[in-house]
C-alpha cells in the first residue's frame, strides 16, 4: 500500500504528481525536456539509459514502464532494450552507446565515480558534451525518479501487459502532458 | 575540471544550469517549489534535510551550499544544522524532524527501505501526508542534484566563507532566478 493517499486508477508516478501538482508540474517538465527535447542521443537511447538505470536502482515501476517506451523507439530492434537492461548485452549497441551506460552505472552508484579516463573513452567514441551532460543527467534524475516511486510505494502494476500502452503513450507524446482519467 | 565547459566564474550547478537552460529551468522550478513553495515543514527544515542527503552522497558543493541556506534559516539556533549533518546529532531537532531524517537517509540509500513502521512512527509524532511526500521527495532530489554535480564534476569552491553569501541568497530569493554575473 502507498505511503501516502493516491487513486487506485492512477499508478506509479502519475499518481505522486496529482498528490502534489506544483511538484509534479516541473518533474514532468524536466522528464518531457531530457527525454524528448533536443538532444544528440536519439529518444530510443535516452529511454534504454533511463530503464537501465532504473533496473540497477530496482525500481520496477520505472522499468518496466520506460522499457515499454524503448521498446516501441526500438521497433523491429526492441529485442536489444531487454538486452541491456536484464542482461547487460552490449552486442546490440554501439561502442559509444556502450560507454555512455557504463558512465550512467557510475553515476547511479555514486556521482564522484564518473573519472576523466570514462569520459576520455566516450569522447574518443564521438561523444561532445551534450551527450556526456545528458547521460549524467538522465542517470542522476532517475536515481531521484526511482527513489521518489519506491520510497512513497507507488501503485506498481503487476503485469507486462499494463505497461505496454502507457509506454507507446511515454514514446509518442512524451512526459508533459495530463493524462485524461480514462485512458491512465 | 569539469568534464563539460562551464564558466569558471558560475561555480558549482548553476554553471550546468547555464550549460543546459532548458534542463535548468525545470531544475529550478523543482527546487523553488520543493524548498520555498508551501509545505508544512519550515524552510530550515527542508534546507536541513537537504545538506543531511548531501552530506550522506558525499557531494561538497550541494552540502556546504545548503548548509550555508539551513544555517540562514536557523539564525540564532544554526549549530542545529552542524550537529546534525556532521555529527549526527539530533538533540536539537524535534523527535518527528528526527524521524524524518531517518526516512532522509533510507530514501538516500534505496527507496525500497523505507518501512510502514517508520512512516507510522513520523505519523504517531504528528506527520501529515505531506510531512511524508516533501520529506521522500526532497531526499530523491537531492540523489539527483548532488548525481548531476559530481558526475559532471561541477566547480566547487573550497572557502566556508564563499558559501555564506550563497546560502543567504538561496535563502531569501529561493532557486527560481537568475543570478546576476557580478554576484554568482
Amino acid at each position: 500500500m502507498p505511503h501516502i493517499p493516491v487513486s487506485p486508477t492512477t499508478p506509479g508516478i502519475r499518481g505522486l504528481f496529482d498528490f502534489r501538482p506544483e511538484t509534479g508540474a516541473a518533474l514532468k517538465k524536466l522528464a518531457h525536456v531530457l527525454l524528448h527535447g533536443e538532444s544528440p542521443l536519439t529518444k530510443g537511447e535516452r529511454e534504454l539509459i533511463a530503464t537501465f538505470v532504473s533496473h540497477g536502482n530496482g525500481c520496477k515501476f520505472c522499468t518496466m514502464s520506460h522499457a515499454a517506451a524503448a521498446r516501441f523507439h526500438y521497433g523491429a530492434d526492441s529485442d536489444v532494450v531487454d538486452a541491456v537492461v536484464y542482461r547487460n548485452d552490449r552486442s546490440g549497441v554501439s561502442e559509444l552507446m556502450s560507454v555512455l551506460l557504463d558512465i550512467a552505472e557510475r553515476v547511479r552508484i555514486g556521482g564522484r565515480n564518473v573519472s576523466d579516463e570514462l569520459v576520455a573513452k566516450a569522447r574518443a567514441l564521438g561523444a561532445v558534451d551534450r551527450h556526456i551532460h545528458d547521460t549524467v543527467l538522465i542517470a542522476a534524475a532517475f536515481c531521484m525518479f526511482n527513489r521518489y516511486v519506491d520510497g512513497l510505494r507507488a501503485l506498481t502494476p503487476e503485469k507486462f501487459e499494463d505497461y505496454v500502452p502507457m509506454g507507446e503513450r511515454m514514446a509518442t507524446l512524451g512526459y508533459s502532458f495530463e493524462v485524461p482519467d480514462a485512458t491512465r
